[in-house]
């Protein structure tokens, strides 16, 4: 049987981990890699891994600018790893489906599309069908911790009566991009000026792990609200690539409503900072369900939201390959699981 | 679009914990009860249920002790809530599905059936796509804590050393059945001889979850063991149907482990007992799994077992409807959720 082909498309912190990670298994080949960054382009694969690997099964490949080439390759699914939005990473979408091949999209807001973007939703998983391949969107948050695990606890409940997920983590790991999303080391006067403009990210997903899992369940979200908070430092904070003043922002505090049958369902709440540790608090995700049966979970220390990510979109690799054509969610296929063995193996 | 029909073959604890959930929901329609039970037999739906419905939309139903009688209805899925063992339950199982019927199965083995039966088990994956029809096992325990959860875990994991699920729970909920399988109240003398016999049921599912886990990741278990031990109680316990005296068995510590590339890989530990708190024993679900990243999960207390296995039968009805025929087990499916809505928006 033939090794699953895959194509990257951006080679940043994602799209890099997830060469990392596949190069580790079994049964798949890296055959082209995307990215139109200047230091990256016309770099052998070789160059931009620590991981050893069988240089018989792997060819080298060096990273192309030019996506039209990249696509005409014989690629079994094309990772995008570009951006946040539905709307920004459409057209990338809509290119690799023409080329008849699945599509696994890092973007946020892709793991439940429906939720924001309703009309382009439909219209990819029309073309999806029309060209007969599939495309999901997933990841760590959204596309498992606030919303496939949750959803899959309710399935041992005979009712559920309300929902509170809440991700307490660390942004110490993360690089300068992260920093200046979450805001880290601003005064709370940037804050405050950054957030009424709305220009600071925080955290994109609520909207995605709220939309999915009243979908799963059958419930009608009738409203939904977020809120953005600073965290404010009492001592300095200092992590690889952030640092926090006493009195700046160590991060944002996020949270989340959604009202149905006019009483607050689904609570969410986020809270992310560097250093967390150094005032007091625990990481985790909490994940507490009233209903019958009342379940409360804990995961210490969260899941951390870099490896997440990267072995959610590599995990996920067969089920997209297996399933049927059209625009997929976590909620539509089978549940996610490591690939330990030959990922030839999973494919049906 | 019409209502989903189902009809319950075994009517004890489960079959009717499973009738009374499904009365709660909309879009589903109980249309079809055996069981030989003589206290049982002739008996409407109405007097065995404290559920109040709608009777315009459940029609009052008799237990009918003649299951080819209750196979003439027009039935979407039946559930067989009879045995523990797949070699026990076949010929039920083959029965409704040459009724061109699915099959929802509260049998511990058809968790996972291909570990203790692989020859029945490709036997009615066979007959179940030749007669169109989907066959499923579930519940808590084997289908969800120490398997499923486990395996939608490692979905975030990049990569996998050891797995390790720990179950421990309370008897005090169960009846005289249950008290009977795991020893409560008898002597460390009668634990031996029964033990040294075989006669002790304890937990049927080890196997079965195991075999599940490692076929989800793609590994292969070269050995496999499993221990029961009993546990005995310092003071005098008592629950609605057990009573153990101290000196004699408040219930069974059982333990497996799962041999892959000459280590363990996997070990299971379930002390199941009456009233664990006298002894100050907390009660609890953990899943604790070594790798990249490390994901340590704690559900406390644990879920609760007959609800749950309740619950994951019921909930699992659309999946099961919508699945394609063929023996399939919770690796197959979307990930379990609870009903809320109509059943009937669930269906495809």
């Amino acid at each position: 049987m033939k090794k699953v082909n895959v194509a990257i498309w951006g080679f940043g912190a994602m799209g890099r981990g997830i060469a990392d990670m596949l190069l580790t298994k079994e049964g798949v080949e890296i055959v082209g890699i995307c990215d139109l960054n200047k230091e990256l382009v016309g770099k052998p694969l070789s160059d931009l891994t620590d991981i050893k690997y069988n240089t018989a099964e792997q060819k080298e490949i060096y990273v192309n600018n030019d996506i039209d080439e990249v696509l005409e390759e014989n690629i079994d699914v094309v990772y995008i790893a570009t951006d946040s939005f539905t709307a920004k990473t459409y057209n990338k979408i809509e290119k690799v489906i023409k080329a008849k091949t699945n599509v696994i999209s890092t973007a946020e807001e892709m793991a439940y599309p429906y939720a924001n973007e309703p009309v382009l939703s439909e219209k990819l998983n029309e073309i999806a069908k029309k060209y007969g391949v599939t495309v999901l969107g997933t990841g760590i948050n959204p596309g498992f911790i606030m919303d496939l695990l949750a959803i899959s606890l309710t399935g041992a409940m005979i009712e559920v009566d309300s929902i509170e997920v809440r991700r307490v983590n660390s942004l110490s790991p993360f690089g300068p991009t992260v920093m200046d999303e979450q805001g880290v080391g601003i005064t709370l006067d940037e804050f405050n000026e950054l957030n009424d403009k709305g220009q600071l990210a925080g955290h994109v997903g609520f909207k995605e792990s709220i939309y999915m899992i009243a979908d799963a369940l059958g419930v009608e979200i009738k409203g939904f609200e977020q809120q953005m908070k600073p965290i404010v430092t009492g001592v300095d904070r200092k992590s690889k690539y952030g640092f926090a003043k006493k009195g700046t922002l160590a991060g944002i505090d996020m949270t989340a409503q959604a009202i149905v049958n006019e009483k607050n369902f689904i609570d969410m709440k986020h809270p992310q900072q560097i250093e967390p540790q150094m005032e007091g608090t625990d990481t985790g995700d909490y994940i507490h369900i009233k209903g019958k049966p009342d379940i409360n979970m804990s995961i210490t220390p969260e899941i951390d939201g870099g490896l997440g990510t990267i072995a959610m979109c590599a995990n996920m690799l067969p089920h997209v390959v297996n399933a049927e054509p059209g625009l997929k969610t976590m909620i539509d296929l089978p549940v996610p699981r490591a690939i330990l063995g030959d990922v030839r193996k999973q494919i049906k």
